[in-house]
C-alpha cells in the first residue's frame, strides 16, 4: 500500500466484512436474548446494519470499486467472545448482560472504524463519502447509548437479583 | 456462569490479558512510527497501560482473586490487523496512519470493556472498584482523542501529499 486510498480502501473492505458478519449475527443475539428490550434492540439494529452494508456499497461505487469484503480478525474476535458467552452462561440475565456486552464491543469497534473512515474521507477531498459514512457513525453511536441505557435499566438489575 | 460475579470477573480477566498484550505491542508501535507526535503518544500511553494493568491487580484484588489473563480474541484480532498494516504498508505516512487507527481500534475496545465493567462494578455494590476503572476509562478516551487530534493534525495530511 503506497497511498492514502489504498489504505482507505483496504480499511473500507474490512468494515464492509464487519458489517456484513453482524448481519448474519445479530438475528441470532436477538434470539437468543430474554429481555424483550434487548431483543428489540438488536431486531432494530439488524434494519439498520442492512442499511449501513448498502451506503459502503455506495461508498465502494464513488471511489469506482466493486464492494468486496476483507477479513477482519477483529470483528471475528468480537464474535468469538459473543458466542463464548452465550455457551457458557447459565442464568438468562447472565446471558442478556453478556451478549450485551459484546454488541457494545462490536458497537465500539465500528464507532473506531467509521470515525477513521470519515477522517480520510475528508482529507481525501471526498467530502460525499465522508457525510455519507457519518451517518452511519451517528447511528452506531446511538445504537451504543441505547445498549447502555438498557443494560442500566434492566438487564443488569435483573441479574443482580438473580 | 450463574452469576453477574462470574461474568464481571471472567471479563476483567479479558481486559487484564488484553492490557498485557498492549504492554507488549506499544514499543512495538512507537518503533514503527515515523511521526514523532504519534511515536511520543504510544511511548506515553505504554506508562499509562502499565499503569491500568496495576489496577485491574488491585481490581482483582478487591474481589479477592488471584490477576489472571483470560484469552481475549477481539485484541488479538485487533492487533494482527494493525500487524497487516505494518507489513504491507510501503510508504512511511501511511504506515502512520494505518498503525494509529489500529491504535483507536484498541482504544475503543477497552472503552467498551471499561465502560461495562464499571456499570456492572457499581449495580454489584462496589463502588471503590468502579471509581478505580472509571479512571482508566477516562485516560482510554483522552488517549483516543489524541490519536484523533494528531491524525487531523500531521499523519493524514502528510500521507496526502506523499
Amino acid at each position: 500500500m503506497k497511498s492514502m486510498d489504498e489504505l482507505f480502501y483496504a480499511i473500507l473492505q474490512d468494515v464492509y466484512y464487519a458489517e456484513k458478519q453482524l448481519v448474519k449475527v445479530l438475528p441470532k443475539l436477538a434470539k437468543k436474548s430474554t429481555n424483550p428490550q434487548l431483543e428489540k434492540a438488536f431486531a432494530d439494529h439488524l434494519e439498520q446494519t442492512k442499511g449501513h452494508v448498502e451506503r459502503l456499497e455506495k461508498a465502494f461505487a464513488m471511489i469506482d470499486k466493486k464492494p468486496r469484503g476483507k477479513k477482519c480478525d477483529a470483528i471475528l474476535g468480537i464474535v468469538a467472545e459473543g458466542e463464548e458467552v452465550i455457551k457458557e452462561a447459565d442464568d438468562d440475565d447472565v446471558l442478556d448482560a453478556g451478549i450485551l456486552a459484546a454488541a457494545q464491543a462490536a458497537e465500539h469497534y465500528e464507532i473506531a472504524r467509521y470515525g477513521t473512515l470519515c477522517a480520510w474521507a475528508n482529507q481525501l477531498g471526498k467530502p460525499q463519502i465522508a457525510r455519507l459514512l457519518h451517518q452511519t457513525l451517528e447511528e452506531e453511536k446511538k445504537a451504543d447509548s441505547l445498549l447502555s441505557a438498557i443494560a442500566e435499566r434492566a438487564v443488569n438489575r435483573a441479574a443482580m437479583s438473580a
